[in-house]
């Protein structure tokens, strides 16, 4: 039954005819997963609420003066949790997202905490071929990563768990070569990791030192990108389980990834962290947005 | 794409293969509706936190002792709202009922405010042939209508609206004849009459002192509900426009409804005026279990 | 400017006709203190709530059949805080009261902590001449109070301060004999003195055996309520400092005020220690419909 | 009864002294309706929350070093909605504003949604002689609107009604030239007709390389000021409706308002879309400020 | 330094001198651990919420008339959360709590969510020698174990773990005979399997037919409580991840666990699945009571 | 016991090895107090909240390069409120304060409302030997205090006291000279009162203009540091009593701070008027960060 007096709750809130699996370039994967969060909870619930406010936005991109929706978004329902082990969730997660990257789909994985991203991360590491960059060529992939968060997320292991949250850029950067922008919380160890090994972690004030284009032409051409909403300074997002001052804000995201963008190839992302009931709803809807305009971004010819 | 490495935001949660529209017995309508509330506002999110919520419950009733789900429950996207005037967005309704009972379903509307069972009672009386008591007769139809609210909402007008919510009852009750339960909340003229009518507006008092028989004996054959939730004490249900003490629990309601389901057959029903934002979700948890055994009631042989 | 097109927040949202100083028969006095809280606090926002809330009403209350605006209800600006001393306030409170008690005012005071409760019933207890019971001829007043309280607010002094609401009633069994309602929650000391001194203070339970009649019996003709809302169950009222379960529900408490009504006369009362962050709006709703009960049960003829 | 023990809940909490109809040169009119809201809903509460919040407001105004209220500002009671239509709804705002312009007052209409805005705008430019700009002279009013807004509103109807919020500045547009500041959310029929039409709208980014002299010099001498809160950025602002990122900050359009008021005289203003459960309740005392801020810069000599 | 002008968060806000390690009888273990929750989440949570609002108890207990604290009450820091496994936290919980009765204390285990009862209940059966009832001797534990809770929670795995929280009875059934009430949801294999096996499971109205009496008779002599707080109904307490309507309420609970003390030992005990931020305060105030009135009851003599 | 299954909820959530009192250089106040608040009121739940988010920290703080926990936090229970009178409590506050300072620790005060500071700040003027500039010359003390600040805190008496918030800072300029920054709200007599005396209080705008270098420069050698949270813009931190949009934000402060400590010492500081119910929990993260940031600038050799 598709008519005009009804109104469909998937992203962007698109009637049938736009939101087909058969028809849609981009598949949206919501993940309510948060078993490992060690700080607040509620991460879980960030999927459905980003839905539900991307009801909210309109269909035109002002920003970047396109349709996104045009080309199709289909939005799945949602994986279950696998509340055994943290490992066995990135396994479904990695499995799941392979499928409908070998189905031609562009993924976007809605978080739930930042290790749903570890599993979305390899699966697109697995299926890039051929190093374009000398960080791939020791991986084995032509994928790079941009990383957006606020900490290193480097541990090797936390609270017994090799795949607790603390350590999703750590499990990424064994599949793929990594840019991090936002960095400021880290514990000494990680930063001195970070230091030794010469990684590319930038905090906010680096950032705006080197500008877009210098984080832009360090990715190869197939650039995944990971978003930890804590990226943003905790006044754009709050509801968040480990918010932090000191972040970034909307129009210098919005323009790094318009640089990106243009430089390179967005083939797949997440974003993730959200917790609504810790926040304004006003975080949703900026999420909801981020979402659409990354959409617009990785399909704009 | 179905499989259990998902789970579907329907209403109970459930698997495509139990949640079709053509296999399905029963639909379920939201309808998030509620642009004439005069107290507090926010029923508009009700049905989609009582779809929430339902996936938090059992899909084996223990209460009853059946699987309501086993006929198949399908979920509609949202009524779009009509923000013209209250009584076009009343028209929408009756219409999309009437076309979803024209096809054999039996409809479960979700508000939204209380409004909305205009349109699906009348929709309902509308279809069901023969005047089956005296108060039928006279509107010619075989349908009654079993009511719970705290208030009489048997205004002709309120604020300038014949389709406000505070005339609820009123609109029905020249479409059907009506049995209404919770009863403590009116203006002096509604009251006068209620007593000059003779109509059988029951306080929870007047109700305890009668019995649950003695309602369903006075209520024809085929029966439509209408649940504005206000009818519960505010103990019970807090997240409400216009919350009032002194009224039913859980179990006496649970009981009435067991009691009429023995007695008489209910046809289709409607719950409403949740507004989840004021209370606990706990209210929207119970919504949906006195949802899923209406159900239950309406379907089990 | 007085016309329909309008709506007014005061009590009861009245218009000009039917609120205005001179012609109302009663006065309600808002009093936003809570500067001596030692839970949770946040009463201070009671009096705005209950107003608010008071919008949502019906002006007949159909419990007890009568319209209680028609003898006019004018609600005072607030009363500004002390934030000197508690005692300053006390002074303060008392002095207002008794200026409009002077002025023929039937005085209704809403909390605010429940230390409110000390000036509004100092200034009846010296009002109210001759003793007319045993109790009340100790302390030369012919006043007796009835207080609705889950703690016995018997302590002498707490947190360095005499006028501290956990002194409440203690204060107020200085100048007026106390029968109380409700009592769940006391220290040991208080505990003992209530037994050694014979008060009539009763738990839930012991009130249940007792029955309304009883109550009533032991006041005098002109009686003074004080009601803390935690005397309710906080199933019933969650939005306090301290709330309480095991406490009283709606209808009993309702039935308690008729038969004192009907067997005493009520001169005056407060209704305090609503916080409504702490708790649903539904709370602020219930408070104001047990404020306008009991108006109509203070002026019904 | 007038006296320092009592505080008085209008508009900067001001006494009797300060804030009688008959002296005052400002009037505050609150305006709760918000019936036709898409997104999330809540609007209605928005004058009361200001309100409230002007209370912990300084009456002196250390940023423009004046003290508004000893014009006299005088706060009305709430206008009624009407929930038959949104069209009569602005009728009945029209009708009341030009009332009170009639009287010599300058008018302070506090939303609700943005829709009030339509009556409002309508009184003034119906009452604002002479047309002294070329804008103007097709509409025969001297009026300029200066919108803050994050969305275009220019849609002419919406959700089947011409009153929709989301046609607020096509509304608008109809009565008196606009220029609007803060745009960064539209369809792309919207956008295209602002550009095919050469409208002044203005998006954050825009209004930063104009400048602010460039937009008071595009307004007629009498200005009007319609503020939708969205203009602000999320961070900013978030209990809205329809919250976006990428806006304008507190400095900045305190700056633009300055310059506004030294070049042309502001007639009168509107402050709309603030929902207080959607955010902290820092939003309504940012509201409150802007709207003293405003009153301040109107009336300064 | 210990001196009163300090106040202590720790379980009923004690002076060192009441609640040091060594001189305490019992010892409050604190699991902040919801890594399984398949509802709403947030139970961890729970313990800091209860030993915050212990501070408001009176640390007399008027109810059972006696002081708990003065046996002493340690308060411990909060057990670290596994995030690899729920196998492992329940061994964790296991060791710690074992260590603890070996050192001769009572522990109250504070979750978190229910499976923390799991490690509990197993440390005490492993510790009690001899059954004493038929149903302990194929267990080989004297002990049994009293359990309030909604759910039947008798899954034998779900949502890939043996050790989510909707199975903790099932495994507490392998190391004690359980005795359980407020039986009203669980899935049609779990009622089936109860109904084969004999299992003592009582719905609310079961119990109130019963009687108190009747359950305490069917526990051995050393009985350690489990009390998921979903056990009381809704309307008593809505903080929870899966609050169900149709429970019991404050007074039977509290008559059913002073049966039950005068009839047999308690020897430990656990309270859980407080989800603070998804209700009022006024439930943890309620939960923290009851703790104080378990451990009252568990070392009256 | 302490072993590594335990958390701690102390500051910075440290084990007994980093936190006993003995081995601490840095002790930590946390004062619950908010009796004279006059606007929205909560502050007494800072310091419990501020504690909490201090779990989610890092020990190392990236941004300084330090692991300032190594010296040793000492967390000390509560204050006792005192209700009689503020100026008690602040005669409490000094007292005890000054017991910490003489026995070699530096203290950190957490408010509660900012009222709290002027006992401590009075205790490290009198324990500061020798004017080491000319304003401190006339008070006889070397001590300087930094306030961070939206107001002007310069009344002489607000609401009936001399120690009401209001009076802060005019309190504590009588024992040290101060330096105030992010002044944007007074009244009329105070702004003139600064004026005249040539006080040293900069808006954040003036602030900007100066620079970092200047402020520190008009400081003596011994700097106590006063941080009301509103000083930042409202956007920053908006769990406050009296949020003011127009503030400082993170990167400024945190540059000041620098600049201070590089050039001056601090030897003591608080951080007041957290209302963590009024904002989103990011707010007592920011807090703690803070907190944690001035600890590491103060014991940074």
């Amino acid at each position: 039954m598709t008519d005009d007096r009804f109104v469909y709750r998937n992203f962007a809130w698109l009637a049938p005819e736009q939101s087909g699996y058969e028809r849609s370039r981009v598949v949206v994967l919501p993940v309510p997963y948060d078993s490992t969060a060690s700080g607040w909870v509620g991460s879980r619930e960030g999927p459905a609420a980003i839905i539900e406010a991307s009801g909210n936005m309109e269909l035109y991109d002002i920003g970047i003066g396109c349709e996104p929706y045009l080309v199709g978004i289909h939005t799945l329902p949602e994986v279950a949790a696998h509340s055994g082990s943290p490992r066995a969730m990135a396994e479904r997660i990695e499995e799941i997202v392979g499928e409908l990257v070998d189905d031609g789909k562009l993924v976007v994985t809605l978080g739930g905490e930042h290790t749903v991203a570890v599993g979305a991360a390899s699966a697109y590491a697995k299926r890039t071929p051929g190093p374009s960059t000398a960080a791939g060529a020791a991986l084995r992939t032509g994928l790079s990563v941009l990383a957006f968060d606020a900490n290193a997320d480097m541990r090797d292991e936390y609270l017994d768990s090799a795949y607790n949250h603390a350590c999703t850029l750590r499990r990424i950067s064994e599949v793929a070569p990594i840019v991090q922008v936002g960095l400021r919380s880290a514990e000494r160890e990680e930063h001195e990791y970070i230091r030794e090994q010469g990684l590319r972690f930038y905090s906010p004030r680096e950032f705006r030192r080197m500008g877009a284009e210098a984080i832009a032409e360090q990715l190869s051409d197939s650039v995944y990108i990971t978003f930890d909403l804590d990226a943003f300074d905790s006044s754009v997002v709050s509801a968040l389980g480990t918010p932090e001052p000191g972040g970034l804000h909307w129009d210098e995201v919005s323009d790094l990834l318009e640089t990106v963008a243009r430089r390179r190839r967005i083939v797949g992302f997440d974003v993730t962290e959200l917790a609504p009931s810790l926040g304004p709803r006003a975080n949703a809807q900026l999420a909801a947005k981020l979402v659409y305009r990354l959409i617009g971004l990785a399909v704009r010819e």
